[in-house]
């Protein structure tokens, strides 16, 4: 369908908001003018909000987790345990993980996955500065909280492989039948893996029930 | 649930999108990182088209439409028969008409619809204008295609009162059973209106086969 804009500025904006992920032209639309009504200040905020964003967004140094100072408030905070490093492919998952108030360790970012197919290569990520925490010898447990994908798995181990030699401990997130799920629906290969890495009774509910 | 944002500069963007219709906080995230993943330029273009878009904004002195000029593309093509008005509610039901290449005369967008509930009073919509337009006495027919609610139908009357007395033609658009629909599942006020505003059989496919 070739839709005709009655402005070239609506077109433009609409066909901005149409690039970003899952919003269609339809829904870009409606955005656009929902917008168009609210005051100027609102669309100034807005629009102001995510250029400021991508002009001064830093990364901790440490975690290279998103951050509005130089090491950001996980990795300066005293009280977590600086022994122990979860892997993780994103910010998104950092606050995944945050919100299950299940881990008192600090984070490591790698910004994405190994993925041939994106063109996304190990030095691409943030490997390296993973191996040279490790090397410092602070780090007792390294857990590998990536995708249960093939990516996910390759990167796995990859990072396996270069950590290997500091003798430190490698751990990955259990894979199981997700709880509120019934076994008959749970597919073949997490339910064999769920079987396989089954937990002692009295461990598996000390976690649930905090 | 309480997330944690590790920066307020994200944290800022989120709300902002999150403000956006049918846009949750999951899926505001998803959005702004989606952004911060991209190239300068291209947020820039972003953050830029919807600024300029409310900036420089203009309303067609004539339909009230958005437009580029003072006078929109529709109301300033001599192709077009200015003694025929359309009546909607907003941009999106100009564009809906106009890609449907059925309709060769001119709109007049209200902004709304009347909605005590909303707060929306005739006053605050382009009806007077829409008056005036007929008033001149070049206009022969008004067709009212507003939404089929109870909003829609305040409206109509509203507009007809106003009108009755410049003795022009009134319609307003069909309303009946969708096309592709079984008529087993058309609800019983459609079906109802649609037996009593039937159609002469060759009139009816004429609009259809085009």
């Amino acid at each position: 369908m070739n839709t005709h804009y009655p402005s070239t500025l609506l077109e433009n904006a609409v066909n901005e908001f149409a690039k970003l992920p899952g919003i269609g032209k339809k829904t870009a639309l409606r955005l656009v003018l929902h917008l168009l009504r609210q005051d100027d200040g609102q669309v100034e905020t807005f629009s102001s909000s995510i250029a400021t964003l991508k002009r001064e967004v830093r990364y901790c140094a440490c975690c290279h987790n998103i951050s509005d100072s130089e090491v950001c408030d996980i990795c300066s905070d005293k009280s977590r345990d600086a022994s122990l490093i979860c892997v993780v492919e994103n910010v998104k998952e950092v606050m995944a993980i945050e919100n299950t108030v299940q881990f008192k360790g600090l984070y490591h970012v790698l910004g994405g996955i190994i993925s041939p197919i994106d063109g996304i290569a190990p030095s691409d990520l943030e490997i390296a500065s993973l191996v040279e925490r490790v090397s410092s010898g602070e780090v007792k447990e390294v857990i590998l909280a990536l995708s249960a994908t093939m990516e996910g798995d390759t990167t796995n181990f990859y990072i396996y492989r270069k950590l290997q030699a500091f003798g430190v401990k490698i751990s990955i997130i259990a894979r199981g039948v997700s709880i509120g799920d019934e076994i008959e629906y749970a597919d073949e290969v997490t339910l064999g893996r769920s079987i396989l890495n089954r937990t002692p009774f009295d461990e598996s509910y000390k976690l649930v029930a905090k």
